[in-house]
């Protein structure tokens, strides 16, 4: 069994709404020292052992998991059993 | 001026329906080996340099960033000029 994490982030050159959105919402509330806000997704799974867990995941982020023209993503494998 | 990750997660016992959707979509597309998704949060900022940043950080949390009732956090704090 694996725990897998693929962290989805938008690429450095598109706008994100929602961070912009909670840095505002973080300036109303004088928290003034906050410069820069991404939001991002984290995608937790639980696996079954399987051949080839990297690229079973690689084919779930490019069929599902992530946008490739908006989004960067990379993942951390951890071996629980 | 700091680099600050929150780390926002659905606590354990509450229903993630983003993450069963996940799951149901990668069953569909013949990811048979995935067990539980969760769809969890983190939102990446930087922060001016500012005397007790970790106080800082756990106002923010529970002021705006996190749902404590419902959501867990953990925050890294990294040094970057």
């Amino acid at each position: 069994m694996y725990e897998v994490k693929v962290f989805v982030t938008l690429k450095e050159s598109i706008i994100d709404p929602a961070g912009t959105a909670v840095k505002d919402a973080l300036h109303r509330l004088d928290f003034a020292e906050v410069q820069t806000v991404r939001v991002e997704k984290m995608i937790r799974m639980t696996i079954a052992s399987t051949d080839e867990i990297e690229a079973r995941i690689e084919a779930m982020c490019k069929a599902l998991l992530v946008n490739t023209v908006m989004e960067d993503y990379r993942y951390e494998i951890e071996k629980i059993s």
